[in-house]
């Protein structure tokens, strides 16, 4: 069995976002695991029963069908695999979701990896103001007017008035669904997907057919995220699942950026959120979004990767602490607080642990870093 | 003639915010510089035929006739005295304008060194929104209540919805006034100054009958941002004079932040700018002020200060790449870009710079700093 189908029947096994599973496609390869699978070896807990399901599929037939409905399944290899989602592999997981894509279903006429290579995720909340996607659709525009790919999720608000923008600029636009790509969700957004898979993308880790679930929209955030060079949230109320997207792309160290709105607007509170806590930079257009994400919006640059040190391991408020403590001259909390732009009862909880850490000392004036 | 009548004659020799003889003062104390000047000798290149002017003055009869007006003058060493207005000796001017006020005129029942112990500038555009009116009454209002002081220029806009939302919480208010303490400007605000003159206090560099000009006002923006332990600008145009304010604060080392607003809302426009640049951290309402602001609201804390080192000299986009610079494994540009939150272009051309200072190196695989 190839490697193709071998990733196209894992995938029918189990959700997107697996991280076992696709840390041992990533480890061993897919067509190993496939066998041992189907051998019924014990793969460290994985369930041996599925070896049953594996026998039942005919990812053969899978890919057959799925031509004939224009849709193709790209794995890791092919000309138009997007490199930059394995970024994914190794990433700290959320909730459980993790890990790159075994393969990824695409409906449209455009090479994924070209139309990628230069990328800015636009998504924000379902509940959108008029501000919000009116804003949301300049700034696709303006994306798309400067030869950089909008990606979204095609729901209804901010994603929707994205790829909205991007078309309305000329531009193609991808969109990374939850469910099959043969499937118009939401219903209302049928003509939307429809024009997208004639002009740009329609993207998606599940088998044609697929159902959306609360689970799949979350993994589908991180293909977002993984895909997009950077990404930028216009709305997002502090439970919004784009906050989920942002969080994605920070821990694949994207430029995340966010459009702030008025203070008493609750679909702009989340990203205010994101600024305060400097996970997001503000931008107000298309401009300032292409500037933080690059001269080629987003273009994927090689990052040199040192090895693990024990900061990469501390938590984030921990580790802006640690940043902002001197080198020589000893600050106080008060000072530090203002450096690491923290309070000050987060300073003061944080040096203990860095000073436990080997990280910091402190004297009478106050505290530094302990280095090497 | 006393310190407080030598530092009431010289104040009335130029403007505030001149200086160079706000240094001769620091230096060699206001009664040495005030004999110096009336005896004409040549003070490094001030004007001699000032000594006539001098001559002419009569800070006795100054103070008497101000203080049947209810109006007093304080200078350092009084009770009153706020020390945290020294600060402005030593840092760096702008436009020419700096250095600590060599008095103070007050007017209104307060002790300003005890209501400014813990206080909050909520500054702004004159030519402001609803929206941000609201917002900045709501915020000074939750300062208030929590017993922290705003102090204010009492202009048109946001200003005056600060010191009212702060009146309507029951507290009182600081104004600082480009013009004497005793003068309605804006002649609107007739109400109000006498409300906070017999609440709170107004305060001013200048001496009492003195008309507000353009430059009266950069220099009083020093004062508010002086006085205050951290500044808050809601709404700011682009050339906004809060933005001035917003400078001093952040020279001075206090807490700058910035309500954010509609991206489509000019008067925001400045205030995005300053959250953009790191210049101001964003807040959405009184208790994130207070929160970073500090636990008894900007109170004024000894800071730690250090030698000055060549780093202290960078030009702040230089500063902040040098910050981005990893220590041992290097970085590229891009990733450079994106750890101090520039522009590439930004850091393309500060990196030279710094590797000229000694400050970076870089090899194959790109930039890292050099210490010591």
């Amino acid at each position: 069995m190839s490697d193709r189908l071998a990733r196209l029947a894992l995938g029918r096994l189990g959700e997107p976002g697996d991280l076992r599973l696709s840390s041992f496609v990533t480890d061993l390869g897919a067509e190993e695991v496939h066998r041992a699978l189907l051998a019924e070896r014990d793969l460290h807990g994985l369930e041996s029963e599925i070896a049953a399901r594996l026998r039942g599929l005919d990812p053969e037939r899978d890919l057959e069908q799925a031509a004939r409905k224009g849709i193709r399944f790209v794995v890791p290899g092919d000309d138009e695999w997007p490199e930059q989602v394995d970024s994914l592999t190794g990433a700290e997981p959320v909730a459980h979701v993790g890990g790159s894509p075994l393969g990824l279903w695409l409906r449209g006429p455009l090479n994924l990896a070209q139309i990628t290579s230069s990328s800015v995720a636009v998504v924000g909340s379902r509940s959108a103001t008029t501000y919000g996607t009116r804003i949301a659709a300049e700034i696709a525009a303006d994306i798309t007017n400067q030869g950089t790919t909008v990606v979204s999720g095609a729901a209804f608000g901010i994603d929707q008035a994205a790829h909205r923008g991007a078309i309305g600029a000329g531009g193609p636009t991808v969109a990374v669904l939850a469910c099959g790509v043969d499937r118009a969700y939401p219903a209302a957004h049928r003509d939307l997907l429809a024009h997208i898979a004639e002009t740009g993308l329609i993207v998606s880790e599940l088998p044609p057919g697929t159902a959306p679930t609360r689970l799949r929209f979350l993994s589908r955030n991180r293909v977002i995220a993984a895909l997009a060079g950077a990404t930028v949230v216009v709305e997002a109320a502090t439970r919004s699942g784009a906050l989920n997207t942002a969080n994605w792309a920070g821990r694949l160290n994207r430029v995340v950026m966010g459009v702030p709105g008025p203070v008493t607007s609750a679909p702009s509170a989340g990203v205010h959120q994101l600024i305060r806590t400097r996970d997001a930079q503000l931008v107000t257009c298309g401009a300032e979004v292409l500037e933080l994400a690059g001269p080629v919006g987003g273009s994927f640059l090689d990052e040199p990767r040192g090895e693990e040190t024990p900061l990469d391991r501390l938590p984030h408020v921990d580790r802006r602490v640690f940043e902002a403590l001197p080198a020589v001259q000893a600050a106080d909390e008060a000072a530090l607080a203002r450096i690491a732009g923290l309070s000050p009862s987060q300073v003061t909880s944080a040096l203990p642990r860095l000073r436990a850490l080997g990280l910091a000392e402190s004297n009478l004036h106050g505290w530094r870093a302990r280095r090497g």
